[in-house]
């Protein structure tokens, strides 16, 4: 029943574990951090997401404690992080594409695994943007910085997880099966992000002074 | 038994919520943060010493996953906040007695919760204090700021959680019933802080210097 | 079969805490906060990493929630940490090997719950080296430091921790008995860190500039 049982969904997950590990340890390079701070890193910001989301929900394990492959595939994704910016310049348009694919998986996966708990719809949407941003949050926080999704220069990421995950529940009401709807706000996420991206689409700042 | 089934308290929970919220609110915007960044803090703001009180406990369901009214709540006073923000004044004193009703009945409420689950004595003291300030530390935490509550300029907050539970604790063991002890308890913690911010009453700083 | 349940062991688990402790205190102190921060700090240093592994694990219940000893060792180390810096100097070198201590007994001790829990290997070594390293990140993050585990200034901290965890599996790999096979593994972590702290052995730094 859950898509990530499926080979090329448990492929793209994988995929999406690999980009924002990559991700993590990049960040952890702009700080000079030593090995072990580009592995965690790695580490937080791939799994921080959907490990948040399966200790709230109280699941009978922890996904990757359940399945350590995608630690190997983190572990893996630092070390060719560190031996590939030796070397070579970061793709950081590919990059972004993959990332913006990573955050469309991960959201509307994330929000299938909270149905499959029963959880209510408001808290399905909640896990579906926690698993996909929460990651990312933990990365910023680790290395001292205002976490880059809730800043006005970033471009739509949370809204865009919020989007796809609306429309995957959306089409599931109107009768759609769950995989086809599941692919649907995949792409809806990504679709988003990367317009966002293109076109500078960005959400207001809020200014307060308080005395 | 639990208090918080009671019809009055639960409304007095959903308060102490929505001000916690706009508190977590005013300070995305103090950061100029974007609405995602609000939303965000105003729910780690509210939620997040309830939420690590109930994942510690191991408990059944994290109070806001059994009981999504909450995050209405929360984003209500984020969407309240961003609005009366626009035209009017901060009513700093409002929400200062607000917050300090909010810290009262979330410690009292959460040593009776961690009660209800069998633990220790101390263990229900630290749970209540946990309840009432891990939220504002988390908030602390994602704007870049040493928490608030462990700094010498701020007036006793934990102080005053630790003062109304142990308060609650001792009325109980002098045959005092449940909910009377209670109600004393958040008396007490709302009337610490409050009297603590009016005559600035304040804990020692603690100096170290090591090489 | 725990060790932690052998009296000297158990000994040396609280020795850990209690200088887990007094790093958070003293981190707390360099930083000028008040009290209430000097007890916060000494607490999320000492039980943070034991208490994300136990959470992780989805234990039954977390190891100071069972056994609140842990909580008044805490409390008289940061106690005693407060009284003692008024007057005399911080003993440096005997922290620094009491650390290596509780690192060595909390790594090799923390893989063993893993194991009892039934993880896979790899989970066990994660295990390990996360109840050793994540209270004191979770120090660093309260008092906006990027985490001292994280820099290329520090000597070997979280290699000396896998370091030992792995000597300890390999060594039961080998049939030797799990005590011996522990033993073996905490002195090595300490051993490891000790020496690194000597002949400043560190970890290169990785440094990336994207765009």
């Amino acid at each position: 029943m859950a898509l990530t049982e499926l080979p090329l969904i448990h492929a793209f997950d994988l995929l999406g574990v690999a980009v924002f590990a990559i991700s993590g340890a990049l960040a952890a390079g702009q700080k000079g951090l030593d090995w072990v701070g580009v592995v965690a890193l790695a580490v937080v910001t791939s799994i921080g997401g959907g490990t948040l989301r399966d200790v709230l929900l109280n699941r009978d394990a922890v996904f990757w404690i359940a399945d350590p492959t995608y630690l190997w595939v983190i572990l893996g994704a630092a070390v060719v992080t560190i031996v590939h910016v030796r070397f070579l310049p970061v793709p950081a348009n590919a990059l972004r594409i993959a990332d913006a694919l990573g955050l469309a998986l991960f959201s509307v996966l994330g929000a299938q695994i909270a149905e499959a708990e029963g959880a209510s719809v408001v808290v399905v949407i909640v896990m579906g943007i926690l698993t996909g941003v929460a990651g990312g949050i933990i990365r910023d926080v680790l290395i001292r910085e205002v976490p880059l999704v809730f800043r006005p220069t970033e471009e739509l990421y949370s809204v865009a997880a919020l989007g796809g995950v609306l429309c995957y529940l959306l089409l599931k009401t109107l009768a759609v099966p769950a995989s086809v709807a599941a692919i649907f706000g995949i792409m809806l996420v990504a679709g988003l992000r990367l317009a966002a991206v293109i076109w500078k689409i960005r959400l207001p700042a809020f200014h307060v002074s308080v005395d």
